[in-house]
């Protein structure tokens, strides 16, 4: 894979270069309502390029990453002249991100795009790696393609008007690259927190580089995820199933949140599993417990939770569900298959490590 | 690209023997109500897995290569359990391996797919090289991507029951082949023809054979229609201008009948422009008037055809119409700018060579 990853507070002048590199075509902005109000004024006054360009501005929120976004920016961009040498530049979230994408790859069998993220959570997580996609029958990114941007533009410029929980749900992301990498990162990340009262948004542009590396290392020795790339779900089996359950009892929480308190249970089922370091599980759980809090989950909420669990479309079939485990903070391991009553004992202990026993 | 092509008329078989050597996954098949009639029974027949498969049938038609259809597959395939393991089959002519193989490369974000062409056109020219679309917002192909079938399996045993005006259909694809290859294989190609009063499907079994292993080398080269693959527009630029215009007129005609034509008019320019052999295109000229005729070109129509030639997506710019020419049988030049004045000059002499001035 040879997508590029540009750290740079100057985003608009990197812009206005890549394009000219390209051969200066047409190019097409795709946002959304937030990062329109947001984040576009900011690229606006940096690039003339980007104030001048087509906007396709679709709603916010995670549920317009539907089929209908999806057909009207199809629609906008060959209503407005698109070609195939035409350059998309997705500007917003992961949404943004993932529709334009998966838009961006698939009009006229595809066109290149560049990649500008406006929040902690899209820059270290959706829009980097070439996954790209809509929400479809009722699932998360049922429909879409693995198609890598031309170029993912970095910047810590939008974040300092972003409220403080999706600062902290990107930074759950974080700390999961921190757990695959090395002790060394995840003992810096737990050294800093995106909520002090003072946001050091310096020290976070440098944890983010290293951070977002370790990502791109893993994707580009797996791109289509057919083996290590696996290792990127470490805590989203129970974070997805956190987050589901959330909707359908009509209190969503950030992604971010539920990996965070997804990233604790996979820890626990590592210490009973693989002999984890019960001292960093500890260390995890504290961090997460204090910046992103419990959560609220029961006993009664476990049956439902596994059968959120069991519909993973990481699972290899539809009645084992598989965890990805660290054996130590950098040695990983993809693909288990734990028992149901393994995950029951796991959600116990993560009550209890979290206050809620 | 590693797509394999399996040349046999034991298409059930071959088909079981792949889901086999796959480790036996489930398999769903795409099909439309055409092909569900004429060729799925023969299939079913020769292999209990396709007769036991959860099957999704479109309607028949260009017209119905859209996003809804598409939909209505992903759809499907969500709620019958299909998971990134499954295999897709598409048994159907063009329509079906466009939207088949779309719906398969953007389910779960691409699983592996098998065509099963029905047609001569879909075996030629759709089944194989790895472009995959739907028609949307008035245009042919507008959305879709790249993804090659895990194996295409070509054979005639569907061939018998389908039109004449069908297999003419497929036949001029085949013809544009043998003028990318060599004169040999474009003499043999001249030399039958699918509406002989016996139709002789060993004969035809042999040309393709070689024929669509002409576009397999092309494609193998150039996966992403950078360069070399150009070459397989060769009749197309005029070719998709008289389809088009013929459906404004409520006169629609088979695509290969256009494509046939759009090969005289693309050997006029070549002849005009790069010293084409006179002879070889008369041959050609000859050939297409006896199977295929003239169509109905008059000189009111030039405008609106240059029209249709300007807004082709292979044009570089909007304003420039760009032809895959030849310097003599299988000497190809793409990416060839024609002024509107030589189009129109070759217009002229192809109503000549035909017959209708």
């Amino acid at each position: 894979m040879n997508q590029k990853i540009i750290y740079t507070n100057s985003v608009g002048e990197t812009v206005e270069n890549l394009v000219a590199a390209m051969g200066s075509p047409k190019i097409f902005v795709i946002t959304d309502r937030g990062a329109f109000v947001n984040a576009l004024p900011l690229l606006r006054a940096q690039s003339p390029l980007i104030a001048e360009a087509v906007t396709v501005t679709i709603e916010q929120g995670d549920e317009n990453k539907n089929i209908d976004s999806l057909g009207r920016i199809w629609k906008a961009l060959g209503d407005s002249g698109a070609t195939r040498s035409s350059v998309i530049v997705n500007v917003g979230g992961g949404v943004v991100t993932d529709i334009g994408g998966f838009a961006a790859a698939t009009f006229k069998r595809g066109v290149r795009f560049i990649n500008v993220p406006t929040t902690l959570l899209g820059a270290v997580d959706a829009a980097v790696g070439g996954k790209t996609g809509i929400n479809f029958n009722g699932l998360k990114n049922e429909v879409g393609c693995f198609a890598e941007a031309d170029t993912v533009i970095i910047s810590t410029i939008f974040f300092n008007t972003l409220p403080q929980q999706q600062l902290l749900s990107g930074y759950a992301e974080m700390l999961k690259h921190g757990l695959l990498e090395n002790s060394r990162a995840f003992s810096q990340l737990l050294g800093y927190s995106v909520v002090s009262p003072v946001f050091d948004s310096e020290r976070l542009f440098d944890l983010l580089r290293n951070n977002v590396s370790i990502k791109k290392n893993i994707v580009d020795n797996d791109p289509t995820e057919h083996g290590l790339r696996r290792a990127l779900n470490l805590g989203h089996t129970a974070g997805h199933a956190f987050e589901s359950l959330a909707i359908e009892q009509h209190t969503p929480i950030p992604h971010g949140y539920a990996v965070a308190r997804g990233l604790v249970v996979a820890l626990v089922i590592s210490r009973l599993r693989l002999g984890f370091p019960s001292d960093t599980l500890y260390q995890l759980a504290a961090y997460v417990k204090e910046n992103y809090g419990p959560g609220h989950i029961s006993c009664d909420d476990y049956p439902r939770l596994i059968e959120l669990m069991s519909h993973d479309k990481k699972n290899p079939s539809p009645d084992s569900i598989s965890f990805t485990l660290l054996h130590d903070v950098g040695d990983v391991e993809t693909g288990c298959i734990i028992p149901v009553e393994e995950i029951t004992a796991a959600l116990d202990i993560y009550r209890d490590l979290m206050g809620l026993a």
